[in-house]
């Protein structure tokens, strides 16, 4: 199996994390006689500073060419001043863009061995396993018109979605829901928003497609407690872009840490894998990062662009052990327990590759 | 001291847990002597059935000739077909507009008498006691354009901030806090919306007259996790209109209940007054609904429309002692102790008027 990779390591705590990621991948293609190739590219803050633009055309064309892009966090207060379309996310938005990749999948499960680093009860965390199916190219994020206006002193945000646009995201939420438990929860706010009511409507017809697969709405405020109340009632999430984005954070909350997260962005000319964690600055290059999701999101990469689901569930497993054996990067140290062993960066990725 | 209350008691259980709350209005001025005056009024699902619009003229002249609203919850499955121009919410949007209150109070707070009801652990929820202040006229509940064309198959709505609509919420946030812990903290989505640009800058501006208060801005995402895993750290959360929506709901879950929460809208001709939680026909006509958000907003009416601030406190007060005997409706029953005795919605009330 080949598969060329491009890594785009970002700001913060990216590099920290991607390096574990790709240390997992090149252990992986050795032990099963692969050959994984991984192309650098800058992105984000990094980027503008070397080359004054936050996606050079070098990064996208080497990304449109490789069969999966692996993208660390991206993100600096450096430039917190710029408008939106100069700042570090501006890169993120446009390779996401660029590469098409309409359905972004985030995982949240509880780990028992984390039950600790939660702020939720172990009972309400116990068993949880959600699957975020967040709409990743529409709505505000990307809708126009778009501005603020200086001398009016007003600005304003599009949210803005066709039929065909969430059919296609949805087809996905119940693809994924039928090998999993059977449902969908299809989040919006149609009590308000025209937007949402086109969603809902849409969603409910694609739904007559999957007899076998329970679709239920939920309001986005609503939908906001019951995930920390009752988040094992949740199979499949399936949400517009700003309220995955806001909900899947939010279930950072379940497993104990976002720096736990996963995700992969399918659907469009190449995947997209990022882990849900941000660039973190304040602890970038103290080895505090946790790179457990960047190592899960390189498992996702080998369960949806190399069909390696033996190797994915290999090395999820091997977190898992590594969770079980006590190893805590600080994020996940809430509670701390005798048996816990504080570990950096490094040494987590280490005790993930000896494991596997 | 006289005070004359529109009583909109609309959908599900509005009219139940409305009920209570005027009696402890009604023991207050007896108590006091003083002349609370209440009048009756159709909203929403209720409205829709008997007159055809959520929100009759009837209804309006009469909250405009009141020195307070007391609004219990609109929404109706029944209606879930229609546009959001025609559905029951239309009718808490529109008397939101006219009465014209920008800034939505709503104070979450922890009862140490209920830390079990709680899905996050004790320890998180202790001493919690966070104030939101949600614009509630702007943003994506009022922008324009906003359609769904069944033609074309698209929907947009449009998200809109004017300078001075931030800085007169932003206002109400600062004062608030110059009383409390001295921190606002303001949510946005600067790195990817112009509007959370505008509101960034804004609020920034405005905090320069209130040196002794400390500002911090949180991206929503990230906000929606540290209100979980940190809530002691906040004070004063101010927010753009949806954000503080799915923010506030939120927050349900460090009081253990929706049911608990309450609502001001101030800064308009007339206050609006309203607990947080829904209609829940699910619960409607059972007994089961929690009446204590009705009745901690008419507790806040006494604060901002009466300047009663003590007999304030003492409602606040009765509500929990009522919670300290171990009173419970069934929405704050989670992990049941002994010592604890379930009771309806009209036994809360009569519990909470014994003791005051
Ligand atoms: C960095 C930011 C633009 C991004 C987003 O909002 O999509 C991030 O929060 C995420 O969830 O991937
Ligand atoms: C019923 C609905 C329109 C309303 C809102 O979204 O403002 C409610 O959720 C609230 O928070 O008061």
């Amino acid at each position: 199996m080949r598969l060329k990779i491009a890594v785009l390591a970002g700001d913060g705590i990216g590099p920290e994390v991607t390096k574990q990621a790709t240390n997992i991948l090149r252990a992986v293609a050795e032990m099963g006689g692969h050959e994984f190739t991984f192309v650098e590219g800058l992105i984000g803050g990094t980027a503008i500073t070397e080359t004054g633009s936050p996606l050079p055309t070098g990064t996208l064309d080497a990304a449109l060419e490789c069969d999966a892009v692996l993208l660390g966090a991206v993100g600096d207060n450096k430039f917190n001043a710029l408008p939106p379309d100069k700042r570090p996310e501006a890169g993120l938005l446009q390779i996401r863009q660029a590469l098409g990749g309409f359905a972004n999948l985030r995982p949240s499960i509880a780990y028992t061995a984390l039950s600790a680093s939660s702020p939720l009860r172990p009972e309400v965390t116990k068993d949880v396993d959600i699957l975020f199916v967040r709409e990743l190219l529409g709505g505000l994020y990307f809708g126009a018109p778009r501005w603020w206006d200086r001398d009016s002193n007003e600005a304003i945000n599009t949210m803005r979605y066709t039929r065909d646009e969430v059919v296609r995201v949805a087809r996905v939420a119940f693809e994924l829901a039928g090998n999993r438990r059977q449902k969908v929860t299809s989040v919006d706010k149609a009590n308000v928003l025209e937007v949402s009511q086109l969603w809902r409507a849409t969603v409910t017809e694609v739904a007559k497609d999957y007899p076998s697969v329970t679709l239920e709405h939920q309001l986005v405020d609503s939908m906001a407690m019951h995930i920390m109340n009752i988040p094992r009632n949740f199979d499949v999430v399936l949400t517009e872009n700003l309220f995955g984005d806001i909900l899947s954070d939010e279930a950072g909350v379940i497993t104990g840490s976002l720096g736990m997260l996963p995700s992969a962005t399918i659907g469009g000319a190449v995947n997209l894998y990022e882990p849900v964690h941000g660039s973190a600055p304040d602890i970038a290059g103290t080895g505090k990062a946790n790179p457990l999701g960047a190592i899960l999101t390189a498992a996702m990469i080998l369960r949806h662009s190399a069909n390696l689901e033996q190797d994915a569930k290999a090395v999820e497993a091997a977190v898992n052990k590594v969770l079980d054996a006590g190893y805590r990067t600080a994020d996940i140290a809430r509670g701390q327990q005798p048996g816990q062993t504080p570990v950096s960066t490094q040494e987590m990725g280490k005790l993930v590759h000896q494991a596997l």
